[in-house]
């Protein structure tokens, strides 16, 4: 697997992993799609990882996300000198290294507001906990689903919001909940200490910039892919 | 509404709307993240125009989606010359180019692969009918889940895919099967025909150039939203 031409040269036997601090600085430097590459990269490593694989090359990791080689070392220079000539770059310590970076060393509490057919598919997911999100508590406003337990969640009652945010102190929310619903939920849960929203609502928030706000919005991303394939014509 | 300092000057009195070559022309010129725009100004005159706004300009409508004025702009010029200087947009033209240019003009075919929990949510969400997509079929491996009808489509059996590919000519395809399944899925799609492909699966896609792939990973947008609240500490 180790081909010659890969990874930062780097004259110390060692690989060292990253610190926190290192961490903190390189994370200034990454643009949003490098951002997005290391989660790919985080992805597939992991997949290697339970497959039993010890070590990796640019080239084989860019092939797994369909990205050059050349973007992948730059990606993951900024990392810090976790490759090795002729070597190729440790599985184990990749995934420690983007883990740093992506926030995934840390163990965000999540709390998911709007337990319709979307919010209920997010409750059973499985792919969350294993990046160090955990869904501590679902609420939502509908009698039938107050009470239920998904995915190993209670559903509580919308009203009890305040207090869900006092018990857990959740960094991050998920919200998805009707357009018109969206914006006073999102208020109620930046004034109760939520510095992250995963916005499913297909509508913008206007909140203030201290509030990170990542949108995921169905119908626009098939509006995307209709655009790529006319390009393609 | 209207304010003097928006919209590209139009010395003609008609506004007029854009041909198909039109689109065809600026589809070329349009970068991603316009299309991005694009996509939620046209979410955004859709409500408006259900509140019965008639005319918009380029102030307003940044405002709604959390845009400056300017880009706003540059991103409808690319249209073609759909303001008026003085008057701002018509709400029902800018829909209609936009529209245009996105694909939504077109009826959109559409079958889902995969009906798990996530699957039913997509079935069942209503935002994709008026953007021009239209859910024809939905099949599922799972004997729970063949036979059933949920959001007004029938599930049919996975082994049924070839049929379906050849019985509706569908255009895109959503991929919603665990990520072990989806490269085989994805070569069956391919392989009856499909041109684009919104991929729920967490893994890469390896197809055709020919092939669009728009992927949206529900984790890795988690990871996005923590990676962004780090950067802002």
């Amino acid at each position: 697997m180790p081909d010659s031409s890969d990874a930062a040269p780097i004259p110390d036997d060692e690989s060292p992993s990253l610190s926190a601090s290192d961490a903190a600085i390189s994370r200034r430097n990454l643009p949003e799609p490098a951002v997005g590459r290391l989660s790919l990269y985080y992805r597939e490593l992991y997949r290697l990882r339970d497959a039993g694989t010890h070590s990796i090359n640019s080239r084989e990791l860019g092939k797994l996300v369909n990205v050059s080689p050349a973007v992948v070392r730059r990606d993951l220079s900024a990392l810090g000198t976790i490759g090795r000539r002729g070597v190729g770059y440790t599985v184990e310590l990749l995934i420690e290294a983007i883990g740093g970076v992506l926030g995934s060393g840390h163990q965000w509490q999540v709390i998911l507001v709007g337990v319709g057919s979307l919010g209920d598919a997010l409750l059973r997911y499985r792919g969350f906990e294993r990046l160090g999100f955990r869904l501590v508590s679902a609420l939502d406003a509908n009698p039938d689903r107050i009470g239920t337990s998904i995915g190993g969640v209670r559903v509580r009652d919308a009203s009890e919001l305040a207090q869900v945010l006092s018990d857990f102190s959740p960094d991050l929310a998920i919200l998805a909940v009707p357009a018109e619903k969206a914006g006073e939920v999102a208020g109620e849960l930046v004034a109760g200490g939520i510095t992250g929203i995963l916005n499913f609502a297909p509508t913008t928030l206007r909140l203030s910039s201290a509030i990170a706000v990542v949108n995921v919005d169905l119908a626009s991303e098939l509006q995307r892919l209709a655009f790529s394939v006319q390009q393609r014509k």
